[in-house]
């Protein structure tokens, strides 16, 4: 068990239970329902990535040790509802970690796989953000992620940049923590000073 | 043709009937609006299974009977829509024999395909009820399952009773009659007395 | 590169850019909600239906042609917003080009496939609609194909007569420009006449 996988299984629970809450502010569901997003939310990004590049089989299905981490996810989700909603700062920084650790784990995924690099960045932003979108759709609402501050874009500045380190010869795990590194910053920028994108049309 | 191939033609003609009765409730859709709902209602459970599990070629895909079913279904679905809508008990029992054959029609290709059995009873679920849930974003609805009487669980518990089963070597055709028979029973019960899952929190 | 090429790739960008139209007008999104938005529409139909049939790799995974065709679409239905919004009947032509255009290229793939001419024609229809599904989806709306005047059942006719002049042993190119022009005229005629489908029920 290398330190990554170790992180990939702790940022998979951690998705769920984002994914929970997140589903429980809009839709008020049962358990099934919570535990159903939560779990969605977690293997969504990835596993699209995975169908739309064929990589076959998807790592959940293969590997249970992501199906555990979802569950006790959700079930910290429920058992500790009243204390993570106050924990919202904290929760941020769970998120920020999580989907810069996706991005990078994803974008060497999809550059393994043979793909043009320039697909692979996309494919780590998928990575990252496509579980909340899917979790979003469910629950009704236009996904977040077309509207807030800096977060996919961070992504992909993330993935750009550990393509360009590994295309100059950077050194693996430096390149790593490095493009990680540099979503986080960017995320903790844009929410700080309240930054987004333009709109895409000024009427 | 055995028997259960019979059946699940039956279902998947079924499940088109109750698409496209549940989006005319919703969306007002024309002729080819209905048609679609009703055959990605489905198509849509078994499709995504096999889709997850890379399992090519999809089922509806390689055999067009599947296809006439969903057809026929959906213009009987037209022509006798004001007696469909007076028969909705009838319906229930219809639609509660329908997702506990694609249950277990799931679960066990899903085990055929080697996956572990815990993988297995959650794609088990996926055939009988992702179709719906597609259903209901496509109309723009919070998918139902999520707030429902026990439904997704009911076919989860049937599910895995089939696993247990199979595991301590009960006979095939028993196994499945038993395990379908769990999920038949729980929902029946279920609707009767208006059972749900607890809400995820409290407040 | 032959001509079908560069009109493949020129109906890419063109549904990028009417993507991010659509997109911005219901869900005033950000820059990269719009382009993320445009991207989909454009590669959405033609992804899905090689997920169903299993046909990797996807398109424009594999050339990134595409990829450039829907930056510059995205790019361009920004910066002429205002001149673009007033061209909407030069839009509508372009559409049904695309439309018609896909349908028959997928069509012909599915074909060149080994599946059944009915689930030929219903990947050709896929191509053609279903990334305009998904952009409705993301925005939160009930897809426009389940109400608008004659348009996914313009491009299944349009299929149909693809395969049955295949069928008679028609030279290839006629064909594509046959089946293709009977989608158009079709469109021409629903919009000039605004036909509709029938409702599925009269209630």
């Amino acid at each position: 068990m290398t330190i990554q996988y170790i992180l990939e299984i702790l940022g998979t629970g951690f998705f769920s239970i984002s994914g929970a809450l997140a589903a429980n502010d809009k839709a008020k569901p049962d358990w099934f329902g919570a535990s159903f997003i939560g779990f969605i939310t977690s293997i969504g990004g990835g596993s699209l990535r995975d169908i739309l590049l064929g990589s076959y089989p998807l790592v959940w299905i293969h590997d249970t040790n992501f199906m555990y981490a979802i569950f006790i996810g959700v079930i910290l989700a429920s058992v500790f509802f009243k204390i993570l909603i106050r924990l919202r700062k904290t929760f941020f920084l769970f998120d920020t970690f999580g989907i810069a650790m996706f991005t990078i784990v994803g974008t060497e995924k999809a550059l393994s796989l043979g793909v043009h690099p320039m697909i692979a960045a996309i494919m780590g932003m998928f990575s990252a953000v496509m579980g909340g979108v899917i979790r979003d759709v469910l629950t009704n609402e236009i996904p977040i992620i077309f509207k807030k501050e800096i977060y996919a874009t961070a992504c992909l500045a993330g993935a750009i940049l550990y393509l360009v380190l590994n295309y100059i010869g950077c050194e693996r795990n430096a390149n790593f923590l490095l493009s990680a590194l540099l979503i986080i910053v960017i995320r903790i920028i844009a929410v700080r000073r309240n930054l987004s994108l333009p709109k895409f049309t000024k009427e």
